[in-house]
């Protein structure tokens, strides 16, 4: 693989999503915190007119934008956030005029995710770099999105290479002190690790293993006929993102009391619990299997 | 003071504060939940489109439109929630179809409240009520908006006599099981204490004391020229509603990592720390002052 020549930080590709943006902003204002000596790092305020009203997005989640092709048979050509994608897209996408090699996309969630970095693809840059971040801070939970094909349609998706950093829980439209500096701080971890790779001097990772979390598939609040919610969370599953979820397992506590539990055959670990953006989506929490990934598997 | 003929349950006034929404519309599919049999209890879902759209508002916090009088002179009558107010007023209302004597306002937060209640006035009928529902749960907390303003333009301004149960944290968007129960709870001891007050049985308070948070006034992050926040709550303030906060307390930490303090004479004692909401109104944080009530504050 050639050197990284470009890197794109992103913020605030959802609008109430507050760390990426003020992150993007700050780094704008001290271009010198971002700058490598080995390759050029851009900045890119996603959705410019949902940061403005505070919300998610204007029509459309930005980050469900970039499948240009399902969109064309969608008819969807004339949605805010179906323009903003194709800008985005000419401008550093491949052939287009700032073609960038990384990106690093900054997002959180209400769900109890900590510190989540998600890959869409197991390459052995990505798994490297994840590696490296993982050797700094051992916190750090890594989900690899690439079965739910969040890889064709995320903002992210216009390189070949990108990392998304997702932290919380966070209530959209507040900032929280610490997670602003773990986010930042994996930020600069990333643009140290290219530094490095670009110069031939990566860390040997024969020793490293990661634990990677799978996505499988996802479970939906219970509803009833005209699509009314049902049930909460239950609260011995609320915030236990990345715990064990066991076949009888409590799952959802309904309005009038009653537990709900996991009837699936094997052992998931649920992530995205209670995430508010995914209630319109249909998705109460993302099921992921645990896996142990270790030298062998970085080529 | 006349017996209570109809209370109003209230959920959705803003679009985004889903326990008050789908416990409004759990009253609506179980009626029997809320009869009394001294009264007539009403339910409204405040906003439909904003909870459609599962956002605060469309054009305008419907919770400031009230004040039509202030709404005449900004020339705003042609906004969604201008209108639904007018509608709201005009139906529930003193001089309306259905005039209610009771609104109960159920709202959440994003600041670390608990179970909050948010009193406008101090009258004897609802200082009771308080003190009812403060001896059932001990941990409630007791918010004073008399010297606010909001009187003047809530939705529950329409009415004598009003609650409003702020309950968090809680990020927007999403249900939490415990608040949920705990709202619940707030609303039937509510209608319990209606029914005794109409039955001239309401409980001795003669040993009853109350601890009131009265609002004295509101704090605005650091912004730099452009409006741009420039510092998160700190991390000793997050989550610390309702704990004094005295001078040269730490109050927030600037993105660069600097530490702002609080510059009053006075020790004061925060809510609505980092409520999502408020960014856009300016407020990190509201100020109030402990009182203690005692029982010869009740008449």
């Amino acid at each position: 693989m050639d050197a990284i020549k470009r890197v794109l930080l992103v913020g605030g590709t959802h609008g109430n999503e507050l760390i990426g943006i003020h992150l993007v902003r700050k780094f704008e204002h001290r271009p010198t915190l971002v700058a490598r000596s080995s390759f050029e790092t851009l900045t890119l305020l996603g959705n410019p007119r949902a940061i403005e009203k505070g919300s998610r997005y204007i029509d459309k989640d930005l980050n469900r934008c970039f499948d240009f092709q399902a969109i064309q048979q969608k008819q969807q050509g004339h949605l805010y956030e179906i323009q903003r994608a194709r800008e985005i897209s000419q401008k550093f996408g491949s052939g287009g005029q700032l073609p960038v090699d990384l990106i690093v996309d900054q997002h959180s969630t209400t769900a109890n995710a900590g510190i989540m970095l998600i890959l869409d693809s197991l390459d052995t840059f990505t798994l490297k770099l994840v590696a490296y971040l993982n050797a700094i801070n051992p916190d750090i939970k890594i989900y690899s999105s690439a079965k739910s094909g969040r890889k064709r349609d995320s903002l992210r998706s216009i390189t070949n290479y990108r990392i998304c950093i997702e932290v919380g829980p966070l209530a959209h439209g507040t900032l929280q002190s610490e997670l602003f500096q773990q986010t930042e701080a994996l930020v600069y971890g990333t643009l140290d690790y290219v530094e490095r790779y670009n110069n031939g001097s990566t860390i040997s990772l024969e020793k490293q293993s990661l634990t990677l979390y799978n996505y499988i598939g996802m479970v939906d609040y219970p509803r009833n006929q005209i699509g009314d919610i049902q049930a909460t969370i239950h609260p011995q599953r609320q915030y236990q993102d990345y715990k064990a979820m066991n076949p009888g397992d409590p799952m959802f506590l309904t309005f009038d009391g009653g537990t709900i539990t996991y009837q699936g055959d094997t052992t998931v670990y649920p992530i995205f619990i209670n995430e508010a953006a995914y209630y319109e989506k249909g998705i109460a929490m993302v099921l992921t299997e645990k896996q142990n990934y270790t030298n062998r598997h970085f080529g």
